[in-house]
């Protein structure tokens, strides 16, 4: 049972959304960590009582000083720890007797800095969940509550300035990460409601703020910075909860190159997955995935400004034909619509401009400075004649100057006609344009490229929300392998108990067994030897294929046996499996692989140079259901060939997905016990012919 | 004979650098487009003497004005013309009388708006030709010389303050764009040398700006924004020159998609070339080629503050591990080395403190806001243990407060202790510390992964330079083609006669002939089908493989030859042509396409679904020398399996280039009679090998 069984969320509530908070540690030096939080709760005007805890003094920052949190008359709901490491375990165990609810555990000194602090730190955080008390730490930079200005951090950023208050929640594993996030935050004026550090995560994880803010009714879209996770299924859970409340979930997760997987080890106290996994898991939950912290902010203040639109159709507005060719690149980058406009409104926008480019992007050309209202006629049109979802507006330098004022009158107008459509203007913007876009709904960057970016999150998004919902845990069959390696025959047994398509076989212990065996049959046959010791079979002249004739199946099963005995004598051998040769198809890999964080994970590839010199495979996280199979097939780069290249005919990719939901069952079933399985290859027959697994191996743990 | 042969580039001296300056059309109202260049001129504070032309004032903004241009009493270098389409014939011939050297012409109504218009604007350029007159224009925004002070534009973008006077020239073939892009770089501080818009290019165009840039003493980089080319052999001189100056090429050519190149064509009047062929030209002259306007200036910007590398090697110096993990990801992705420091850095590094994670990131924590002079002894140590070319370090909000103006004067220091290294500092920045960080020659970036980007990109220009000279034209032997389909044995003698390997081949008249030409080889055969009109001759069942024995080749012959008369009752036959079976090795496929623009275009491909799923080519303009070639084989996706995958030995990759360069000069001697060649497949043997090729088909023009 993991952690969280023992608490509920609505531990956090008190944790999060405190009504009296005491800080123990208090300093009366506002610029010292124990200071800080005091310094910013008073500047910031938290309502509640701030109760500073110092054995020292009897007034800490204008405050009344208390010895002990034990003295303190009221209930205290959070209790800010910010003692060194050697004073942690009395002031924590002061805070439990005091019957806090949530503390924020600011020291360093634990499981980051060595194995006796790791000790330190589990001793420590058994205690606090056999009181039913939640910790937010130890070593981290706090949290932040923007609209009860509960400031339970020590984050000099803050005596910068904060951001306004806004409906983004955001959470970070790393404090200084964290720090330079707000700060830029605060920059580009994004409304934040939480901001939350989480540290070593002794208690509190990444996973238990994200379900807390998928409930918060402040939050409606949710930033994450990820280095690692230890309960994948935890995660998952969590991420299942934000979709469900239908909130964005923009996430950034370090580590996804080698040498940035190093680095990471290098730093961090979290057991960092394979990045693959974590990129498979974001897929699948409809997190969108940022590459950067630009994009992360960029997507993030998008959902916020913009909302989710209905479809990925994008109407271009341009004042600049090469503007608009380059969104139109950047859009196709992005896989979103162009849909060309009717022929009607591209009449009606040349009578307005006789040398408009009227398609999409509509380019009405320089002559908008002539005419400033051809800008809201054109949109109407646009609107009006297209089924545009999202439109985007080029305007060159125009959001400098008075015409920017206009123009954000303009938008405002054509949003309240059509209220359910995205807005994005691209322009360089002087401030009062860019806040009166703002409040007009109507996003406004200064990139064409990083403005498509955000739409297609945006369309990516809408796309994701209306798949249905992810299986996030199985019911069903157990079972349980043994460990070590199972046979061909049996790993195709069980495979076979889950519906997995596998090949006729016959066992045969010789030659003669097995000409007597295909006498009867004028199929062509292939013999391949069976040991649950010889994993490589061609390589030591194990199969031989297209055999014709019981006389030369009946040969060819002594050669492979002969081989097999000379090349592996130490290798158990249970005779030869024969059977039937496969018709033609596509050959693709399918496995599954024992994720420390997540579980069973499957894996398909196609066969052959693509998944070998290009790495062309997608992964989920088992169970899948028949759309996420889909999405696996879909997301590789060499999808084509399953459509048939080179005159082939079309593969049977339903039956593809169908071999991956059962495998994907399979593997849940077997839980813990299974290490991995390999079926390689699969042979995806032409459309309507099915699949069969033509090798497999299963290993359990 | 191209336009420029009958200019020099010394004539654009008096355009771009007049020392007077006329405007036909001048207005006495400063917003109007024959008002605006004066007001800039005169407000900007030029030089030299300003004559506004105007056949109904005798004073324009305070200054005398002249009925005609050929009353003025002096030299007139430049004249600026801003009159309707239907006056400027008159203008222009009264400015030739007057003996200028250089015009700009705004005016539009010309080529870009219809098929007369371009017939006027010919006539127009005839004339201005035959005078030795240089023509910017018409329907462009003109262009601004920032040294001298020449505001020759009516961009209102002017009105709202101008850019520093810098060393970065921007060419922008939109004038929109252009304006746009002035804005951007005035708000990011990026000091420029021109500014250059060239509209419809009836005269001066885009190669001839980029070869007068590359000449420029005030200008060091060149940022240029391109839709289309007309004169592909020009642009490539262009380009050659400005790499011979070492001056660093940052370009945007929009366009690249299918449907921003269907964009492109509904509204530029110039004939855009495939992208592929760009990009190969970009890439065979050390352009960098931008895709957002963002990274077209972040990359600019690198390259005037902080110059080129000696080297690749990165060193990433953080406070904060995450984002040196997301560095670190972010190097990877762009191919940059992160070499770890050595043992003895590394111990100096814990020494300092404890917890660092010393590496490469190195990562000193927190700790820094103890003691900021961890900054400067973390860099010394790094710089003088580790060989890094490039150092970014990342700060958090550090360059916010105070402690941003200290880590600026370390930098300082270490930037004077190692010159010739380039320095990045990321973080949230407050102006005072970015123009010191700049002074120093340290870049400054908010978001790392464009930091990141960034150094790459000079890192990247200081490999293209390192590289030999592009050969721009081949002299040597020179062929004619005729019109038409080449026979297999025909292309094949062609391709020999320049050394391109061709399989020992024997045409023979049929069956009988066949089977007495191999009667004395013990070899194994392929037959198949001569004949100038069967281009697919294996879906004809015109190909015989793998025949053993003279009788089995003459039979194979007779059926092969019934097979061609039975598909093709029309085709000329020349008979069967024979072929030794060829040894095993990778299949490619070379060919080489007539582009409009640049001539002959080779490309190389990977056999089988590399080449028809993924798309993936690589293309150079001919003549190819080895270097290029090694690019073309370097850039494919699928390169790792010429290194030789599933047990296959390393291919003959010296032999493929070779067989590269030789085509490519095949391609240069057939010159405009060369429409398209493919060979089909190339088999590259093992390494030692050599290549062949297996087939061939030349077609000419």
């Amino acid at each position: 049972m993991s952690a969280v069984s023992e608490h509920t969320i609505e531990d956090l509530d008190r944790l999060f959304r405190p009504r009296s908070v005491a800080v123990i540690g208090a300093s009366a030096t506002p610029t010292k960590i124990g200071g800080l939080p005091i310094a910013f709760l008073l500047a910031q005007g938290f309502e509640g009582p701030i109760f500073p805890i110092n054995p020292k003094a009897s007034e800490v920052q204008g405050l009344k000083a208390y010895t002990r949190i034990g003295e303190v008359a009221g209930q205290v709901d959070l209790a800010i720890v910010a003692v060194p490491a050697a004073l942690v375990d009395q002031a924590v165990d002061d805070a439990i007797a005091a019957d806090v609810k949530g503390i924020v555990l600011f020291s360093s000194g634990f499981a980051e800095i060595s194995e006796e602090g790791r000790l330190a730190q589990d001793a420590l955080m058994a205690r606090a969940r056999a009181a039913g008390v939640r910790i937010l730490g130890p070593n981290c930079l706090g949290f932040m509550n923007l609209s009860e200005k509960v400031f339970a951090t020590f984050s000099p950023v803050v005596g910068q300035g904060v951001t306004p208050k806004g409906r983004i929640g955001l959470i970070s594993q790393s404090g200084a990460y964290g720090a330079y996030a707000f700060t830029l935050a605060r920059q580009r004026g994004l409304g934040l409601s939480y901001w939350i550090t989480t540290g070593n995560e002794g208690n509190v994880d990444f996973a238990d703020c994200l379900s807390w803010l998928a409930r918060d009714p402040d939050t409606d879209v949710i930033l994450g910075y990820m280095e690692g996770c230890r309960d994948g299924r935890k995660l998952e859970a969590a991420l299942a909860a934000a979709r469900a409340a239908g909130k964005p979930v923009v996430m950034t997760k370090v580590g996804r190159t080698d040498i940035g997987a190093q680095a990471a080890a290098s730093h961090t106290a979290a057991l960092a997955g394979e990045d693959a996994v974590f990129d498979a898991v974001f897929r699948q939950y409809g997190v969108y995935r940022a590459y950067s912290i630009e994009e992360f902010f960029d997507v993030g203040y998008a959902f916020s400004v913009a909302g989710i639109p209905g479809g990925e159709n994008l109407g271009v507005f341009t004042v600049s034909g090469g503007a608009g060719v380059l969104m139109a690149d950047a859009a196709a980058d992005e896989g979103l619509a162009l849909p060309e406009l009717n022929q009607q409104a591209q009449d009606r926008i040349r009578e307005l401009v006789p040398f408009a480019a009227p398609r999409n992007p509509v380019d009405i050309t320089g002559q908008i400075t002539n005419d400033i209202g051809l800008f809201e006629t054109s949109l109407d049109i646009m609107l009006e004649q297209g089924d545009y979802h999202l439109v985007a507006a080029f305007l060159a330098a125009a959001g400098q100057g008075p015409m920017g004022e206009h123009i954000a009158e303009q938008i405002g107008r054509v949003r309240d006609r059509y209220p359910d459509r995205v807005f994005c203007a691209v322009s360089v913007f002087k401030e009062p344009v860019r806040a009166l876009l703002e409040r007009n709904r109507c996003l406004a960057f200064e990139d064409p490229t990083r403005a498509i970016r955000a739409l297609s999150a945006l369309a990516w998004f809408a796309r994701q929300r209306q798949k249905p919902a992810v299986p996030v845990d199985s019911r069903g069959a157990s079972v349980t392998l043994r460990t070590g390696s199972y046979s061909e025959a049996d790993s195709f047994q069980l495979l076979a108990d889950f519906g997995v398509p596998v090949p006729e076989s016959h066992l045969v212990a010789d030659g003669v067994e097995a000409q007597a065996r295909v006498a009867q049959d004028s199929r062509a046959w292939v013999a391949k030897i069976a040991s649950p010791d010889i994993l490589h079979k061609s390589d030591i002249g194990g199969v031989r294929l297209n055999l014709r004739g019981a006389e030369a199946v009946g040969q060819a099963s002594d050669e492979v046996l002969a081989a097999a005995r000379r090349a592996c004598p130490e290798a158990r051998i249970d005779g030869v499996l024969l059977s039937p040769m496969e018709e033609q198809g596509v050959e693709c890999i399918v496995g599954v692989q024992r994720d420390p964080a997540f579980g069973p994970v499957v894996m398909l590839g196609l066969g052959g140079v693509l998944v070998e010199v290009l790495k062309d495979v997608s992964f989920r996280s088992a169970p899948l259901n028949r759309d996420m199979a889909m999405d696996m097939i879909n997301e590789l780069r060499g999808r084509a060939i399953l459509d048939g290249v080179r005159g082939q005919p079309p593969a049977d990719i339903g039956a593809l997905a169908g071999l991956l939901v059962k495998v994907s069952h399979f593997a849940v079933a077997a839980g813990d016990s299974l290490e991995s399985l390999d079926i390689n290859p699969v042979r995806v027959r032409a459309e309507g012919r099915g699949v069969v697994a033509l090798d497999a191996l299963v290993i359990g743990r």
